[in-house]
Parts: structure tokens; sequence; C-alpha cells
């Protein structure tokens, strides 16, 4: 089982660590080999997605990513800005579905934003089509508007577009996904303006023809976003497009106070998958050594799980995740009154402990 | 002063008599004319928004909406629905900029779903551009993919556009409305992904050159979201496109648990604007006589203070709006224990009894 381990930028490579501890101790046949990727790449190599990198993930069975991004970054020109590098990994490898969980851990339902009752024991899986939309769609860029309000003047552009097949295979990825838990499918679209989501409406109707055993619903994707902070807990399985996705599963994962715990999966046609942290590379804290590497570590679980067919290797980190919590230990983020704070070492450290 | 009065569908008649007395009751020179919009005007005319209606409303100095949309229109052609005619109104009379506060009300702090403490004293203006981005930009509709994952197949696409002179007008609304607030604008894009919303980024910062006495940051739409959950707070005036805007205001009026007192404003270039509650239709609850005509009868105050230029006549109503709040009258939405439960007519009439 090759691994390919890319910590990234800022904080990535302090949670990365302590998720590659805890992966040694499981005393299984791995082989993991690191990379770097984002700025940390530009740096070295003059690009945030090098060849050899790229080569690493495409030979390798999974992919545990840290994250990428910093500010010292935002004045280079596009392509080579630390985001490209995920971007490029997505579209590269075909990680087409992005499974996010925005989960509430009991012990942390005060973290959250929202009253208790809200979020207490919220459970929801956001399934993000992750290689389409508006992020990769052509023709894009800047021109002279020859229509529109200001004709002759300067304009830019981007296409958003979803094909048939694309539709399709996340449908069923959010079916299948939904037949395992609370059975319930919410499609997210903007039907009522976007063409492109009257169409992603039309097709989900017609895959869910090989679901009956599986209810679907329909939202508009602001009723969505009113609905995550009104009643989170009506939804089970919520499945949308890239851009709408990139929007809600942030705002989901961060009314559960418990973002510095999420993972997530993107998964090509065959379960071979990135797995990173829901939060980003936070380089205002990055080498401080108080960073939240839980979300890493239950990423690497999940890799366990989908890509390594190891469920009960992924059981026993996940478990040592919720024994750790139940002993109090707490980094920062998560800490409260009466619980004890822990550096990511230490996190970590107890999380091989639990094990 | 001619004002044209479009109730439109579910609650919309209800909510919008109340205004309309409240109107009446300040003994000023209106002219006030009443047309069907929506499924309303679908049912009359065969059209969500008839010549006739589209007639009244440009040759009126404003417009009081109720609210358009009901289930029983989801089968019909998409030109023909309901929401067709506030797009219609929107992109005929080129209202551009939307007004969409987000306050939290000192007596409703308890009806958010966020804690007491992160809402308590809110007060955002989010301001979301009307008549361009993805909503608008042509071409758009179903075509046989040439390209991407699927070429050969079936797809749906549209176009997500912005030009200078629609970026640059927005922006001077927002940075104009900062100077009379808190003086700082927050422009949410996604500049790390689209080239729209690059260009958005970069003329932004170029328009902020005439205001140095506002300061300006950037946020991406995914940080934002999370955010306006976290710390809402720390916004004052956002501005924002058409497409997130649609997101990110109604996530926001509904933290605020005051989605039922909430206005809204959509202006041309000239200051004539349509205004309207920011909640929708609520069909399930239409005819019962239970809506809350609050954000309807503050939009009518907006709309003194925007079009009208009667500041001393929308001041006499949102003080009276503020008193039968402390009265302890609350409409169903906002009720609870210890306040007096009351319907749409009798909120109306505590309003007028107040004026
Ligand atoms: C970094 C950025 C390009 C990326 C996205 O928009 O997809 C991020 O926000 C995410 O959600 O993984
Ligand atoms: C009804 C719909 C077309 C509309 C929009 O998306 O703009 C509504 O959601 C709004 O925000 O006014």
């Amino acid at each position: 089982m090759k691994i390919a381990i890319l910590p990234g930028d800022g904080i990535g490579s302090e949670i990365v660590a302590e998720a590659v501890k805890v992966l040694n101790v499981l005393d299984l046949p791995f082989e993991m080999e690191h990379a770097p990727v984002g700025g940390a790449a530009y740096e070295a190599h003059g690009h945030p997605l090098p060849d050899s990198t790229l080569q690493l993930a495409k030979d390798a069975d999974a992919i545990l990513f840290g994250a990428v991004g910093d500010w010292k970054y935002d004045k280079l020109d596009r392509p080579l800005r630390p985001e490209q590098a995920i971007l490029g990994l997505r579209k590269h490898l075909g990680l087409f579905a992005n499974f996010r969980p925005a989960i509430c851990y009991e012990q942390l339902t005060h973290a959250s934003s929202l009253k208790p009752e809200l979020v207490a024991g919220l459970d929801i899986l956001i399934i993000r089509e992750l290689t389409g939309d508006i992020y990769f769609g052509q023709p894009r860029g800047r021109r002279t508007a020859v229509d529109g309000h200001f004709p002759g003047s300067e304009e830019a552009f981007d296409t958003m577009r979803y094909s048939r097949p694309e539709i399709e295979r996340i449908a069923h990825v959010a079916f299948q996904a939904a037949r395992k838990r609370g059975k319930r499918v919410t499609s997210v679209d903007k039907a009522n303006v976007l063409e492109t989501f009257q169409f992603w409406k039309d097709v989900m109707i017609e895959v869910h023809a090989d679901y009956p055993d599986v209810e679907l619903d329909h939202m508009y994707v602001d009723n969505a976003a009113m609905q995550l902070v009104k009643a989170p807990k009506r939804f089970d399985v919520m499945v949308t497009g890239n851009m709408f996705g990139d929007i809600l599963s942030d705002a989901a994962a961060m009314l559960t106070g418990s973002i510095g715990m999420l993972p997530s999966a993107s998964l090509d046609k065959n379960n071979k998958g990135l797995y990173e942290p829901s939060h980003g590379s936070a380089p205002d804290i990055a080498g401080k050594g108080i960073a939240n590497p839980l979300a890493t570590i239950l990423s690497a679980a999940m890799m366990l799980k989908f890509s390594l067919n190891q469920p009960a290797a992924a059981a026993r980190i996940e478990a040592a995740v919720g024994s750790v919590l139940s002993q109090g230990l707490r980094t920062v983020d998560i800490w409260s009154e009466g619980t004890q704070k822990v550096g990511t070492r230490e996190m970590g450290d107890a999380v091989v402990k639990a094990i």
C-alpha cells in the first residue's frame, strides 16, 4: 500500500506528521513517500504541483494531503499560486467525488456558534462534485464585451457547465452513500435561474429511479444556506456542484464548531483518493505547535476505509480519537474551561497511545 | 409620488396590504396603483410579468413588491414561472444595486440560531450586484459537449461575466454606503478560481483609490460563508456579485433570527427602486393571516428614504415598528414565551396606531 504524503504549507507539515505517526503505529505494510506541494513546492521547484509530485500522486494508492496556501504567495500569477496544486491534483487524478462530513462531536457541542440543541448529534454528509462546474469550464478569460449592459467595455468571464455523465456519476455516489446512512438525499441546485442546474436536477431525478429505497428532495442553494443555519439536522446526505459545494460545505463545517476535527475525502471512480482536513493552512499559527491534528488523523482513517480497504484499522483510529476527547484533551481551537489544553504533538501522541 | 404596488403570490397580498395601510396613514400625496405579478399574473394574463405590470413599474417612482412563487407553478416552463417576474423587473428596470441589511433586533436576539453573544447588536449591510453575473450572462443552454471530461455527451451551461463598468458602479455604491456607516467594506470573491472574480477584485481595488477614508478587505466566498457563521459582527458592508450575494445574503438574514423583519431595496442608477421583504412567499402559510408584515412595512420605510426623499416619514415608520416590538407584540415567526402573539392584520394595525 503506497501512500503519497503531501504536507503542503502553513500548518500542513505539523498536522501531517501526527497522522503519519498514527499510521506508523498500526503495523500495516505501508510505503510512504513525501513530496512538496503548494507554496512549498513553488519554493523548491518553481511550481506548486511539480511533475514529480503529480507522478508520485498518480503512482500511489492514496494521498494524504495537509493544506496549501499562504498570503505571501498572493502576488504570484494565478498558475503559480498554491491553490493550483489542489485544483491540478483533482483534475489530473479525476477526483470527482468529494465527501465532506459535517459532524458535531458530542464532546464539542458547546464549541459551535449555534445553540447546542440545534447541533447536538448533527451528522450530515455533503457530497460535492469536484472536477466540473465553473471551476474547470472553458472558455474563460478577459475580452471586450460584445453585448450585455456595456458592450465595448472590458469584461471577464467563466463557463459553468455539467455534462450528463458527470451528473450521473456523482448522483450514484450520493444515493449509494445515503443507502448506508439515513437514506435521504437533498440535491442542491439553482434550477430557477441556471440552465446547468435545471439539467442537474433533471438528471438527479432520472438516476433516482434506480434507488427507490432512498428519498430525494431538491432545494435551491440560497434556501440550503438558510436551512443549514436554521435546522441543520434536517439533512442526511446533501449533494451539489463544485461551486455551491465549496460554499455550503465550509458553512456546514464551521457551524458544527468542530472544523478542526473534520476530515474529507476526494475520490476517483475506483475509490482511489486524496484525503485532507476540511480546514485550511492557517499560516497565522504555522510553526507554533498548536494546530489541531485530529482532522488530518481522521482523514487518514477515511483513507484506510475508502481507498486501502482496512476498515478495522480505520475504526481503531476513530475510537482512539474518541478516547482522547473523552480524556479531556483539547487543542486550543476546541478548548473550553475544564478541559486540558495540549499542543499538536501531544495530541498526536495521545492518539498513538490510545491505539 | 407614484408607487406601483405588486403583491404577488403566497403571503404577498396579506403583507403588502399592511404596508399600504401604514403608507396611507402618513398623509403624504401618494398615488398607488396595484398590478398582478408572478403566479398571480400568470393566472390572470398567462405571463408572470405582463406588459401592463412592467409598464406600471417603469412609470412609477418606486415599487413595493410582496413575494412571488408557489409550488403549484413548478411544472411550468421556466419563462412562465413566477421567479421570472422578479428577474425581469431587475433587468428591465436596471435595478443593479441590492441592499440587504442583516440586523438582529435587540428584542429578538433569542430568535437567532446563533448564540446570543454572537448576534446581539448585529448590523451588517450586504450589497449584492443584481443585474449581472451568471444570472443573465449569455450564452447559456444545452448542447453536445465538444470537450471536457465527456466529449459527445449532452451538457448544460451558463456564462458568468462581469464588465468593468458593472463592477465599478456597484463598488461606488458599496463605498458610499460604508461612508455612512462603519467605513469598512469586505469584497467577497473567488479570485483564486474564477477569472470573473479576479477581475472583480482588481476593479474593487482600483475604485477604492477614490475612497481613502474607507477600509477595504477581500474574502473568498467560502471563507465569507464561514465567517458569517463564526463571527458575523466582524462585517460592516459586504459587497459581492449576484450569485454569491444570493447565497450569503440569505444565510446572513437567517442567522439574525429576524428574517421576518428584514427589508430590502433594489435600486437603479437614479435611486429609483423596488422594495421587498427579504423572506419569500411562504405558500404554506398563505391566507392564514399569520405572516409577519414587518419586513414589508420596513421595506416601505426604505422606499420613503431611498426613492421618495421622505426620510422623516421613514423614521416615523421605523420608530413605530420599534415601539410595537417593545410593546411585546409578535407574529408567530418571532414569538417567544412572555410575548403576545398577534396576526398579520393586528400587527399592521399596531404599527398604524404607533404612528
Ligand atoms: C483552495 C481552493 C481552490 C479550494 C476550492 O475552492 O475548491 C478550497 O476552497 C477547497 O474547498 O478545497
Ligand atoms: C427567486 C430567485 C430568482 C431570486 C434570486 O435568485 O435572485 C431570489 O432568490 C432572490 O434572492 O431574490
